[in-house]
């Protein structure tokens, strides 16, 4: 197996789980890492939290798209830390370390696919698996400057992955460059058309929620886009307002996580980190009716969003409103930045579509990203868009 | 044939042309008049201007568009003025006299389909047949408070009626009810989708041309509609401006109505009225340059908005931006009116898509139009939609 220095806290402590190429592929000479979500046959998936390892036997089966990486050639190097159970978006893991953001060192990963990036941005890998349901795989690759990407919910099979809500929870990947990104999707894609005709729709609550730093750098990644792509047309897509959105997404998210997890955490009483912890109180105080008014509200958006972007439109947003948070940073912070984040992530997440992430500059020094969102099923236009648009960003670096 | 006064001035003059029913049908028992640039077999079509009438026999076949509604059960009570050579949005006509605008008798009219709209809003006839090159059938029925279609480009036939501009001519209908004007589309549309889901796109930069009064008439309409249709999300659709567009579409129009009516302007040197001269004027010396610079900038719109609308979302927007123009305004005010209008207009123009218009409330006592733009093919679910809007408006009225 590929020996590697774990500078960025990266994997999960304990024996390196790889695996060897199942066989010569269009990904043979990649190295990848999993999320230790994904099963890796005869290993513990710890899920992030001792308990939950301590009351999981050792995975029987590898999880299908970890089998698919490593039939089309790629070598896996490693599991990577998540945030326990996933619920979390800074990357913080108090159990098993917080893995170190290669790219903003005084800064948080991202989460919750927090070892999957820092593994990516420091190196340890070519591209790394992770999931994502709320923003997990978009804001780390964001706050670490990698290309990241959400598929099409329902698009690649999660089994041998551990659920935490099932109708948001997608896997995903990160990679440092498009190229690698779409070939990635080559292999583990369903088939869909190659190509997305436009326009760019700036959705301009997404702009508005930013940090106006943020929103400056991404603004002028975009404007060399619309060279080539036409003018980014503005679109008001929210009127309720993004807090409205994470509020509805969080009471939706929440429910279908206790329904998932509730049995297990009333049988096994965990301990759980600062954040998760708290997390997983108000999943189980959750109002049915709060959460039913989230699913109307979610029905609503897929109403309004799927047609809009059915002819081959695309979103174009920040992936986050600002880099990511400093380790100093208070609780209080984080959950404001959580929040804001968590409005925008949830356009993409409510309707179920691809939201690719390019990294496109810094603000503070540290790493922004700049999200497309496509329809259904329009993953591999998505990625081909994707590594065209980091071709035009690149000649105007 | 069924006698009718004519208070309005709507037909041309001379001996009435009428045509009984060819068959009974949907339309038995509805009477309906025809623009004089439709022709009805042993008339000649004047298409309002005395050197063309002087210089045309009478025609020999009915338009098909007109056979159509006479086989499905309606009587033609009559021919109706046009702008000369449906050059012109007012409605005036120096030979044959502007038509009275029935609900707004000190205001124009609106054309070029001025007869039409005017025998509608009068009562003389259920319905009436228009054609729409720049808003010829949207601006007289916004200003004369009827309903109003102009179809998908090349949906309907267009034989039997004089070309103006053949890659923007349509034909187009005049109803008082949207119940007829959907019957009438049952007739003459091919089959197309039956519904639109939404979501409502209201175009910002029309919304701002209009004059403050329309929209927020236009606005109080749009806001009973949103109960039921959902909120209308705000979009940007053209950055570059209603002006440029604008001034795309007149000079890839005047291109086309010079290659189309030239030869017969040059070798009759007829006489036109004031505007409609000025017109052919500017049309025989637009600089080709300027014409293709149009047509690229066509392509680009159509490359933009059909995308948009292709899973079923609807533009919303202020027919015009103000309510007729004052029969005592100055040529300097209508050519204002009609470069703030047509950049409005142009954009289903520009489309080739289906546009209504429904007639919502006044502007200082006289009618406003409020448009709604679908995809083209659309036609059907747009007439459908049109409908369940006006039962909904009824409702609050």
């Amino acid at each position: 197996m590929t020996e590697i220095q774990d500078q960025a806290g990266a994997f999960v402590p304990g024996p390196r789980i790889g695996h060897a190429p199942l066989a010569a592929g269009p990904l043979s000479g990649r190295t990848f890492a999993v999320k230790d979500l994904f099963d890796v046959a005869g290993a513990v998936t710890t899920y992030g939290n001792p308990d939950w390892a301590r009351t999981h036997a050792a995975a029987i089966a590898t999880a299908p798209i970890v089998q698919s990486l490593l039939l089309s050639g790629a070598e896996c190097v490693g599991k990577t830390k998540t945030v326990e159970l996933a619920y979390g978006l800074t990357g913080e893991n108090v159990w098993q370390g917080t893995p170190r953001n290669p790219r903003a060192p005084d800064r948080f990963p991202g989460g919750s696919s927090c070892g999957s990036a820092a593994a990516v941005a420091a190196g340890l890998a070519d591209f790394a698996l992770g999931s994502d349901t709320g923003g997990s795989v978009r804001i780390p690759a964001s706050y670490c400057g990698l290309f990241g990407l959400r598929p099409t919910h329902g698009a690649i099979s999660l089994a041998g992955a551990r659920a935490l809500a099932p109708s948001l929870d997608t896997p995903g990947w990160f990679a440092r460059d498009a190229g690698l990104l779409e070939a990635i999707g080559d292999v583990l894609l369903p088939p869909g058309p190659a190509r997305l005709g436009g326009p760019l729709l700036r959705v301009e609550e997404a702009w508005m929620n930013a940090r106006p730093d943020v929103a400056e750098t991404l603004r002028r990644s975009l404007s060399h886009l619309e060279t080539r792509f036409g003018p980014a047309l503005g679109l008001n897509l929210i009127p309720e307002g993004l807090s409205t959105l994470n509020e509805h997404f969080r009471c939706v998210q929440a429910e279908e996580v206790w329904s998932t997890l509730g049995d297990w955490v009333t049988a096994t009483r965990p301990t759980f980190g600062p954040g998760v912890s708290e997390r997983f109180i108000a999943a189980k105080a959750m109002d049915p009716a709060r959460a039913a008014a989230g699913r109307v509200f979610r029905h609503a958006m897929q109403a309004r969003l799927r047609p809009l972007l059915a002819g081959g439109a695309i979103l174009v947003m920040p992936t986050s409103p600002c880099p990511a948070p400093l380790l100093t940073s208070s609780i209080l912070h984080q959950n404001e930045v959580r929040a804001a984040t968590m409005g925008v992530t949830a356009i993409a997440g409510f309707c179920g579509a691809p939201e690719v992430t390019l990294p496109v500059g810094t603000a503070e020094g540290a790493p922004v990203g700049l999200s497309f969102v496509a329809a259904p099923g329009m993953d591999r236009a998505l990625l081909a868009f994707a590594r065209a648009a980091a071709d035009d960003l690149r000649e105007h670096a």
